[in-house]
C-alpha cells in the first residue's frame, strides 16, 4: 500500500553541507547536563570538539578540564567576561539557569563569538528580547538549542506532514512529564523551581517548551494564543505555580495543540499530530526514552519507524551540535535563531497568564 | 515484576449480579446506529430483547419488524405517545436526534418504562434538566448510555488507578475524532451539523463526550470548569462552532484532562491517564477499532491487555444492554443515571461558551 513508500524514504542528516571542518566550543555552565549530555555529544560529534569549559567553581572546571582530553583551558565566569582566552573557542554553549543566558549571550557578542543558547532563552520575554538585541548587535551567529528540530524522527514527521500523508493537519497532542525532583536531586538544579533563575514558572518552561515548539517545527507555523491551566500542590513547587500544567496553543494555520507538562509525575513524552487522513506519532518522545517510534497510521494501516537509536540524548545532542557547526562554519543562516526563540519566550509568558487569568491571551 | 499482577487480575462483568432474566426493549429511532449496532447487540445480550420497533416510517418500522424474529410490534411516535403495545415491551432505549429524547423520556415516565437514553442527554441544559425532571417525578430507571463505563478494559483501568498502579492520576489525554460527513453520508444523519437538533454543536457534544466522561468514570471525579478553541471552516460546519475542538477540563480531584474532537479528521480515539508513578492509556478507543489495548507503563516496563474482542461496538453495546437489564430487573440504582448525564450537560455548555468567550467557565 501506499503508505509503505513514506517508511522507505526515511533518511538522516538532511541538513548537512560541510564534509569536514571543526568547531571549538566553550562549554558555559557546568551542571549535570553539560557534563553527562552535551560533552559526551560532542565528543560524538563530527565537526565539534569542547577546548574551554567555564564555571563558577574555578576547582570543578579545573577538574574538567583535566579530564576531558580535548579541554585545553578552564575558565571562571569572571575570567570569560575579560575576554579570557579568546583564542581557544569559536563559539559558546550556554546552560546555565534560566536567567543568567543573557550576560553570557551579551559578552559574547562583544567576543565576537557564536552562540548555542538552551531554551527557553531567558527568564523573561524582557529579557530575552535584551539578549537576542545584543547578538543582533554583535552580529553574531545565534540558535536557540532546540534538539527536537534536530532530531531525525521529528524531521522526519515534518517531512511526511509537507508530503501530505496524513492530509491537512488539525490538531496536535504533547505531553512532557518527569520526576524532576528525583532526575535532578542537587541542590544545585532545583534552580528550576526558583522563579528569580527559571522565570515564569518551572513546568512549562523547562518542559512544556518541547510540544510548543516541535509543533511549530512539524507544522511550519507560529503560536497566535494560549490558555492554560496549572497547578502547584507539593511544598517544593510552592514558588511556582505549575508543578501541573494543561495548555492550549493556537498556531497561525488554524491548528491547535493540547499539552500536558510536569515536573512531578511519571517519565512520559508523546507528540501526536492528527490529520484529516492520517496521524503521526512519536512515542516516546524528548525525554530519551527507547525505542522512540515514529508511527504513521492512515486508516486501519499503521506503519512503524524505530530509528534504532538507544543512546537517544546523546544521539540527539550530537545531531543537534554537528547542524549548529555545520550552519556557522558555512556562515548561514541558523534555523531556530533568536527571533525564533523569543517567540516562544511570549508564547509561554502568554500560557502562565492565561492560566492566572483564566483568559485566553493572544500571543503578540 | 509487580506490574505484572495487575494484568492476571482482569476480569469482565464486575457488575453482573442476576443469573437470568429478560429484559423487553423498545427502540426509539431506527438510524444506522440503531438498526447497526445497538438491535444486533441486544440479539447478542444475555438479558435483552427488542420486542418493539419505533420509528416516525411507519413502513420504515414494519420493514424492521419482519425483518426481526423477536420484534413484536412496530410502533409510530405518534401510538408511542398514545400508549400503545405497553404490553410488549419494558424499557425504551431512545436513539434520536438529542432534540428528541426528552419527548420521548416524558412519555416513558407517564407509561412506567425503564430508560436507556443516548448520550448527550439533550440538546441543552435546561431540556436535559425537564427530561431529568420527567423521569423523576415518573419515578422510572433512567440510564444514560455511556457504553464506555461497561467497557472491560476502562473499568480494568479505573480499578487499577484505584489500586494506585499509576499512584496519583495528575493528567488525562484524551481525543476522539472521526469523518462524520463520511460514517453518516446520508441526509438524514447531518442532524448533528443542525444546532436545533444537535444542541450547542457537532464535533464536542457528540465526541468530546467520551474522553470527558471517561475521566469522570476512571478517576471518579467530577467537572468542575472548562476552556475551549473550536473553529468550523468548511461549508457543512457552518452553523456549528466545532468542526475542530480542543478543549481542558478540570476534575474536583484537581486532575486536568485535555481533549480534542473533531467530526471531521482521521478516525481515532486515545485515552491516557498520566500518574506521579506509571501511565494507563487505551488505544484505539472509543471507535470499535482493534486490537483495542489497555497499557499500563511503570518506569521503562510496558505491560499490554489486548481485550481479544473483535466486534467491539457490538461488545461494548452488549455490555451495556445487559448492565442496564442486571440494574432493571433487580431494581438497583444505575450508575450512570440522569444526574449523572445532567452534569455532562453542565459541561458541555461550559465547553462551548469558554471557547465562545474565551474564558474559563465554571460548571455550576
Amino acid at each position: 500500500m501506499a503508505i509503505d513508500q513514506y517508511v522507505a524514504e526515511y533518511r538522516t542528516r538532511d541538513w548537512q553541507e560541510i564534509e569536514e571542518g571543526r568547531l571549538r566550543i566553550a562549554m558555559i555552565g557546568l551542571g549535570w547536563w553539560t557534563l553527562e549530555e552535551a560533552m559526551p555529544a560532542v565528543e560524538q560529534s563530527s565537526f565539534c570538539e569542547t577546548t574551554v569549559v567555564i564555571s563558577g567553581d574555578a576547582e570543578k572546571a579545573a577538574r574538567v578540564r583535566e579530564e576531558n582530553e580535548t579541554v585545553q583551558r578552564s575558565l571562571t565566569y569572571d575570567e570569560f567576561h575579560d575576554g579570557a582566552a579568546t583564542d581557544a573557542y569559536d563559539a559558546i554553549y550556554v546552560c546555565t539557569p534560566n536567567a543568567f543566558h543573557k550576560q553570557y549571550v551579551e559578552t559574547a557578542a562583544e567576543l565576537d563569538k557564536a552562540v548555542l543558547c538552551e531554551k527557553p532563552l531567558e527568564a523573561s520575554v524582557e529579557r530575552a528580547e535584551e539578549l537576542v538585541a545584543a547578538a543582533d548587535d554583535g552580529d553574531i551567529p545565534l540558535m536557540t538549542a532546540y534538539r527536537m528540530q534536530t532530531d531525525p524522527d521529528v524531521r522526519r514527521m515534518r517531512e511526511l506532514i509537507q508530503e501530505g500523508a496524513i492530509g491537512e493537519p488539525v490538531a496536535i497532542e504533547g505531553h512532557m512529564t518527569q520526576t524532576m525532583l528525583e532526575v535532578a536531586s542537587d541542590d544545585v538544579n532545583q534552580w528550576r523551581v526558583n522563579p528569580d533563575l527559571a522565570g515564569y514558572g518551572a513546568s512549562v518552561m523547562d518542559l512544556g517548551i518541547y510540544p510548543l515548539n516541535t509543533a511549530r517545527f512539524v507544522l511550519g507555523a507560529d503560536p497566535v494564543a494560549a490558555q492554560g491551566s496549572m497547578r502547584s500542590k507539593r511544598q517544593a513547587f510552592s514558588d511556582v505555580p505549575d508543578e501541573y500544567a494543561s495548555f492550549m496553543v493556537e498556531y497561525d494555520d488554524g491548528v491547535v495543540a493540547t499539552c500536558t507538562a510536569s515536573q512531578n509525575a511519571q517519565l512520559s513524552g508523546r507528540f501526536s499530530v492528527i490529520g484529516t487522513d492520517g496521524e503521526l506519532t512519536i512515542d516516546p518522545i524528548f525525554l530519551a526514552q527507547t525505542p522512540q517510534t515514529l508511527r504513521l497510521r492512515v486508516d486501519d494501516r499503521t506503519v512503524e519507524i524505530d530509528s534504532g537509536r538507544r543512546d537517544m540524548m546523546g544521539d540527539e545532542m550530537t545531531e543537534e551540535f554537528d547542524y549548529f557547526a555545520d550552519r556557522v562554519l558555512r556562515g548561514a543562516d541558523i534555523g531556530p535563531d533568536g527571533e525564533h526563540g523569543l517567540l516562544d519566550m511570549r508564547a509561554l509568558a502568554a500560557i502562565y497568564e492565561a492560566a492566572d487569568t483564566g483568559e485566553r491571551v493572544k500571543i503578540a
